[in-house]
């Protein structure tokens, strides 16, 4: 697998799209493995592709540069992303366990291909757990009079350990624009009910006063308004008038750990492209 | 099967109520076959009893007389149906076909135990389905100035029908309150989404537009408060970028047929006991 | 969507195949709308292309040609087939009406993109149904001796009506190996387990003994070894204790019906490609 | 809490069995909660009470001798487990640590309502990660001429510890049926599959060999008819001809993990009775 790349393209949809790109690659020794693309109704086009550079009879600089004068001729947003190369991960709780736990566990028998080289907390809950799997933890108390500055350090922190990926595994803080700004499209949330659906607090317990009959956990991007990014994965559990709202909450802690880690992975394989409001995940 | 009957009771929760009215049943030859109870926590104990009248040695009659005393005696709200008396149901229909289609295959096939005298609508497109399976189709166009005379017309309709039951299989128009309160908690409605997501006109567009990973369905009673009667049955799809506004209408359309059938099955079969905007689905 | 076609490829996998074929529809005027690749650890390559003709420039009888020299060098199975040449699809039934009920209103609302000229069954129960959505129902009756003589005759009616698809909707007659043989993955059946658990005869009433607690239905293609065809897909719904054998033959049939169509709509949209006992279904 | 009990009955069904018990608990100042009850088509009652005993005016002790006095002349088998006694499980491993993991978080977030004092396993993988809990962790190195020896060191070590219920939380050693004999109905296997599909070894391999397009796991009781025993729980989830045997057994160790411990719940909360090969599960 160390020899494999992800290359994944936006642009307008027009004629010669797949065999330009295709072409430069096969040119070069590049072995396709899986190709996805998608066009939308609004004529944007979308593209995935995994190759292989096992035979690959130029650098990976000088694939970027052919890139980028093929993608820029074509006006395309691309990125490629190396197998080998292991995006660094920090995950942001707070006094919840069974989201970070379900993480690490993933992570520790290979089911996230990524680091994770810190926790960060607004509570100290967590520090024995985080430790135990030898990851540092930091906690940053934070109050309304503090935000501003102890989010700052945050950055700097993860800015520091050189971090690509933030996971809110119940992370109870709504992050300020300030952090969502510095980190675009690099923060996962996990929200505890299907979107649009409950948005803000309690949702378990708008939930069970409204008497439906499914509860749901949304993975989204984070942005600036509230519960109103880019969905990347949601999921749902049948409930019945037999539960009651720590029920509701037991039954959700599953979805919400599998909707998670199916998000987070997505991000990891690569699969993902936002567009406005919404995402491509191949 | 004619033997048997349902019991529907809700009431505040005390000591002794299951005996008391267990008690009731088998000293008059009753057999109980299922019974399911429920107090919930705010105090109040809902329950089914499902029994067998074969060896009853009192009348219909002299059970309900019972049934009053001991009911009222202990302060029940209680209803009792019995399996050889079928509910009678109307369909009311707009243009689409996949509910009330299926609401007449199952009911062709024995899945729904009830008589469908009369089918409604506000269009005459579907007449000659309706009444290719025989039941007669009535037609009331409505438009903003004629819809109160309209729906009286149809409420003489449906009392002359001696109907129990209205099923709106996709019907396009808002019932007004007069409709609504003339049969409670005699409406169930399906909605195109997973109530309190999406309320409204065009939910499928609506779930595109945001992006959304599910397609849902939801039916409820009907209530004078649009989209927020008392929830019966919920169900969902996954879906994904490469489903277009169309697609999402069709997933749907399997999510609102099962869902539908769900409910009204569950209603035909006395399992649904309504407490405020909450229902318990025995 | 008149000019739209799709490409199917099957072969051994190498550098260039995604390019050569992109290359030789782009240098037309084709325009790919939708592409999907996959390599299978067998060292296969499998390739869906749903391409744009409007602005193509030569016929399809020269597409065809290029494109039978340029897959012949690359040693290709390959397939096109045109949106606007509807299949040709053929029902069998027996005697329950669930599955082709469901087909024919999906049909009617444009879900499955082809022609049903012909219903055939080995009963008259449903005739006048067939008729009614105003299809010709032959029925040829199968004794052990007549089977031979009565599939003979269903074969030479089926290449009359030039039948593409063979839909078994719940049709309780084991083909012969002639017919499956005439008609090479031409023919969808539904079994209703989840193969291969409880292969044959009344697979609910093994289920129920079994005491499992989900249901399920396979669609696969038919093969000589019977329930042993490439699996198309599978669906389930849970049960309980509770549900005695009708219960789960209910169940059943909803499962039943939303996974045939599911199948046949794939293969209908040419999703399918088919290597030795599995599918890839894109 | 401390003062609930669940009380299971199962019997041959006649009239008067819900009113003689309901009867004798509500004489007693006992308020039952929760009552479940159901005949099957064999004509055998099942019922499952919670009850409440903060007002009883009796001991413990005096309300067995009742039920036993009552249950004996109505031929019912009973048992009532207290609320306040815990039941003590031992965790069966291996290697793989999913299901492990998961058992322990939740019953570290208070999902499962135990004890768990000891972890078994023949091999000494897992021991820093059960002993990072606090678990003593006893490991039996097991061959085929130590096997008989080895377990009855198990059992004995078992019975030190006042074992209720073993869990085999992906134990790779079929157990011997003194085991299963010593512990009948108390001890709950995982089988990677849905039963009776993919009996036996390595049921990913076999499903991806067949194509299937669901994996599944079962939790049923282990009995000395290996894959047999009675099925408490069962669940799936999609795949394609895109995952490979790795994807299947990552798929299928989410599966896993959900319906184990739905299967461990309800055992603990006293849910299921067992009769036959079946189970009912309220």
């Amino acid at each position: 697998m160390k020899q494999h790349a992800t290359l994944l393209i936006k642009c307008e949809d027009r004629r010669g799209l797949v065999a330009a790109v295709s072409k430069l690659l096969s040119e070069h020794g590049i072995n396709i493995i899986d190709l996805q693309q998608h066009s939308d109704e609004q004529g944007l086009f979308f593209q995935r592709i995994l190759f292989d550079m096992t035979e690959m009879d130029i650098s990976r600089e000088q694939l970027e540069s052919l890139l980028d004068i093929e993608c820029g001729r074509l006006q395309m947003d691309w990125r490629v992303a190396y197998k080998d190369t292991k995006q660094r991960v920090a995950i942001f709780v707070s006094k919840y366990e069974h989201c970070i736990y379900d993480l690490l566990l993933r992570h520790r028998i290979g089911e996230l291909d990524c680091e994770i080289p810190l926790v960060i907390s607004n509570h100290e809950d967590l520090r024995a757990f985080s430790e135990g799997f030898g990851i540092p933890y930091h906690v940053f108390p934070i109050t309304k009079d503090t935000k501003a500055e102890q989010e700052a350090k945050e950055i700097a922190l993860l800015r520091e350990y050189d971090i690509d990926l933030i996971v809110m595994a119940r992370y109870m803080q709504i992050l300020s624009d300030q952090m969502i700004e510095t980190f675009p499209q690099q923060i996962i949330n996990i929200h505890h009910s299907t979107l649009p659906a409950f948005k803000g607090a309690k949702p378990y317990h708008q939930a069970h006063e409204r008497g439906v009959k499914l509860v749901g956990a949304t993975a989204h991007y984070a942005t600036t308004d509230l519960d109103e990014g880019p969905i990347i994965a949601q999921g749902v559990e049948h409930c019945s008038h037999a539960d009651d709202v720590d029920d509701l909450i037991r039954k959700g802690r599953d979805v919400e750990r599998v909707t998670l880690a199916k998000a987070v992975r997505a991000h990891l394989d690569e699969r993902i492209i936002v567009e406005g409001r919404r995402t491509v995940v191949f």
